[in-house]
């Protein structure tokens, strides 16, 4: 123990978390929750619009303040902590998060003539309500600047910046007129904390501006005025307000001011690093670098890798997008992931509700499924129970499930979800080496590594590669408190870099999984079979024109629906 | 009321009924059924072989006595009625369920040298220990006399009687040796009733010859000696002890004997018609006719339509047969049918048991599912949980469902299954029409028809028919009871043929359900969607060759179980 802390500030969908960390061993000193107040669980919904989900920022402001004393109050109790010894500030959150703001960045949403307008609040990473204007996008983007969409996986989502930022424009123009720019959620946190709020002295991260707002130096920032301009005029008054340059979690935001450093009881002056997103911050908490993927396994994946500024790097196609320094500073970021994982296991045990007899749980299902050997089920599925965001990046696709007889238990289709969440999760692993990124070792986070061994060793037998679990529970929060570390510097007690952080900070358990070579035989026949239903179903490669099976299914029930 | 009455009698796999019929009405008069008592509700199993399935048929011979003394005593108690005033008997059973038997025509299993020895019980339809020789023989056929299998769907099924035999000869030789001939229940019954059971007297039905053991007509019987010594020499024996003649339900097996008039409390010497199989007795009791496709539905179907013997009739590729007077007299019986209907939808209901709270049940899925819109679940499955019999004929086909979302319901999925198995039976029905076999009229009965409105209205909006529901709930006992009245003959109070039997004792309910044309509209452009994924899963006309997808992953269990 050194004595020396940094917190980490991770703001999730339904509650913010501060983490202590001390900053030479990792350390976790204490850690509390505070759950949003506002909407549900957080969330502020519309009956009539199941595509809306917004936030209101006052959580935001409330809940750092409350869990940052929590936080302290219980580390107070640890034996040579001390609030005056913490050196620095880190902030991860989810997004794309953006905030309509005024002149001086403060949310419309604080202001009165807004009071209870849903359109000026923080419109929350799951928003869809600008999935006509997402569309817009791409195809404008196709047929005017494909190389925006090159960096972005070929598809421009209606979770990101523009749509929302459009389809406010059009929905709710007077807040549009109102704001004088948007601000991702995870700018505005180290801003407020900062005082630099305001739009000449905001600073916007890389992670946000490249992964959601297709921000790239290969051609000097933000989409240029004139693209911007063809989707709608008056959007180019908002693009005339982006700055053109963005920054690393290497950089700080600004220092904490007297003020918010007199509510939270810390030191006035440390340093608050440039936010980033949960997901990439996690990604740094499990100690990325070069050879490693990082698999945050949750209700969904994120899968990351690093490779070096200075090496050539492909397009890969399908991948949800890759930019310098977006996860890991010196390197450009890349961001894979499945749209459904644990949330497909979720689903089957909550909305299938299985096994009537008591036997329907995850616990009773994990248990049942554990004792199938791979292959005995004769079961073979698709994981598209919410689309596919890597490689395919289509979100219209849906689940499949094939080898169903009269014999077929819950505890069979149970693994066989299992089995096709893995087997998805290889395929981005392939389109990884495939563009000569080699996969050495895969470094899992998130709530399912640590709660089911079972995933954890399906993964191992069906990607071929041992499957290591990250010693935080807390990644992201910890990656956010290594850059608190990193900006506070060496002199501070902190560190020069994050090949230093890393070194110091992280670690995995000791607990590994590695695969088990009879299983990996069967799945390595498996996943040829799921490759031939993964390409005739999702590409347009099929002969068949299979392809087109799944969304005229949907297309018709659209139809009926509407 | 006639006041004259006959007697259907029904061996089904797990019980044997009496249904006693005004021959003027097709009133019934009463009705008892009789348990089984050997085995496990009649079936005798083998711990060691889940192929193995048997009956006693101890069971046929004190069945037939208690359920005909049971009804008898039932129908004491109605106006007008009395035994002396039953003019004739009908026998419809499982099949191919054949006995080996000795020189008298005696069942092995009743000598005390094969007691215990349940290769010397009636080998039940479902006992597929044969599966092996059934390929032998199919291989075979397609080789040496490519004409015996376009009468069969192109496959020789384990369930049937020489895969039964071979098998019999090469796992139990004693057995085989030492029986003279084997017979079908449907034939051995009747004889046991009219004392003919001797080789030199037994008739043997058309129906159980023809669909099962390769009789026909057009090539002078069953399956020339040649051909059978090529399987096995010693199976040509047994081609010697089969006659060359078959006969139908217009033929009397002979007559009751003072004997079995006295056990059963009925005229000694009235006619008992040649017996039947279930099924193809039931088409009778629905009033089967040209133009008209008789759907019996429960856990699996049985889709049956006639044609006369004097009009063209090609062979149909993929049904399990066309025999010339197999189900009514004067005409070409043709078979098809679903492997599972009821099966698939009691496999949700019992294997899944979905829906925790309660809406598990058949009753609440189909409340639920009912207040669904065609086409507004985005699912589409191919309804092969128990392979597919028409007219794909393949029994390691399996089932598979697409369109799962994280939004998918019990009741979704309950509904798409019913959907999946109407598409199903609408493939067997254009398959009728395109090759000449108008149909006019869709009849329905079995379990389901009674029990399922939702299950018949999605049949009339799939199929575009209107869906009549046979009047009786004991069609098959009735159209037993129908072949009674016929060889009973006119002068006895009976009927001249099958029309004027036909005529006075079936008919429809007077519910039927029409298509809905909003419905239909939906269902023809999903039908186009399944018939997709019907050709790509199990045809090899599939460009990308996913046909060989499934048995690929059954292929994997079957190694992985071994």
């Amino acid at each position: 123990m050194s004595g020396i802390y940094t917190i980490g500030l991770d703001f999730g969908t339904n509650s913010v978390r501060a983490l202590i960390v001390d900053v030479a061993t990792g350390g976790e000193i204490a850690t509390a929750v505070w759950d949003y107040r506002r909407g549900e669980a957080g969330v502020v919904l519309d009956p009539n619009d199941p595509h809306l989900a917004r936030q209101d920022p006052a959580d935001y402001v409330d809940g750092v303040q409350a869990c940052i004393r929590d936080t302290l109050g219980l580390a107070d109790t640890q034996k040579g902590f001390s609030p005056d010894r913490v050196i620095g500030v880190g902030v991860d959150t989810t997004g794309s998060t953006p905030l309509p703001v005024d002149e001086t960045g403060m949310p419309l949403a604080f202001r009165q003539e807004f009071e209870g307008d849903l359109n000026a609040l923080a419109w929350l990473w799951k928003d869809h309500t600008g999935h006509a204007e997402a569309e817009e996008i791409s195809e404008a983007a196709a047929r005017l600047r494909p190389h925006y969409l090159a960096k972005c996986g070929g598809k421009y989502s209606s979770e990101w910046f523009w749509s929302k930022a459009l389809h406010c424009l059009r929905a709710a123009p007077q807040v549009f007129d109102t704001a004088y720019t948007w601000v991702e959620m995870a700018d505005w946190i180290p801003a407020l904390l900062t005082g630099t709020t305001s739009p000449d002295a905001l600073k916007r991260c890389i992670c946000a501006a490249g992964h959601k707002a297709m921000f790239n130096p290969a051609w000097d920032g933000y989409p240029d005025e004139e693209f911007v301009a063809s989707l709608d005029e008056r959007l180019a008054r908002l693009r005339r307000t982006l700055p053109d340059r963005a920054y690393s979690i290497a950089d700080a935001a600004g220092s904490l001011t007297e003020e918010w450093a007199a509510k939270l009881g810390l030191p006035s002056g440390i340093p608050v690093a440039m936010g980033a997103f949960d997901a990439h911050l996690g990604g740094v908490g499990s100690g990325i670098r070069p050879g490693m993927l990082v698999k945050i396994v949750g209700t969904s994946t994120c899968d990351m890798m690093v490779s070096p500024l200075d090496a050539e790097l492909a397009d890969i196609p399908g991948l949800c997008g890759i930019v310098p320094e977006s996860i890991l500073p010196g390197y450009y970021g890349l961001e894979a992931g499945q749209s459904a994982v644990g949330d497909i296991y979720n689903w089957f045990v909550n909305s299938m509700a299985p096994g009537g007899q008591g036997r329907g749980s995850h616990e009773a299902l994990t248990d049942d499924a554990r004792r199938l050997k791979p292959g005995q089920s004769g079961l073979l599925g698709l994981d598209w129970h919410n689309g596919n965001r890597t490689v395919l990046v289509d979100q219209r696709l849906t689940g499949l499930l094939l080898g169903m007889t009269l014999h077929t238990t819950p505890a069979e289709i149970y693994r066989s979800l299992i089995e096709s969440t893995a087997f998805g999760a290889r395929v981005i692993m392939e389109r990884f080496e495939e563009y000569g990124l080699s996969v050495e070792r895969v470094v899992n986070c998130g709530g399912i590594p640590v709660k089911n061994p079972l995933v954890m060793q399906i993964l191992a037998d069906v990607m071929g590669r041992t499957m290591e679990v990250s010693r935080s529970e807390q990644t992201c929060a910890l990656g956010a408190a290594m850059a608190g570390a990193v900006v506070a510097g060496k002199a501070a007690g902190g560190h020069e870099n994050f090949d230093e952080a890393i070194e110091a900070m992280t670690a995995v358990r000791e607990q590994a999984y590695a695969p088990n070579p009879d299983a990996r035989a069967v799945y390595d026949r498996l996943y040829r079979l799921y490759r031939r239903l993964h390409d005739a179903f999702g590409t347009r490669e099929c002969r068949d024109n299979l392809h087109d099976v799944m969304k005229e299914v949907q297309k018709i029930r659209d139809e009926v629906r509407a």
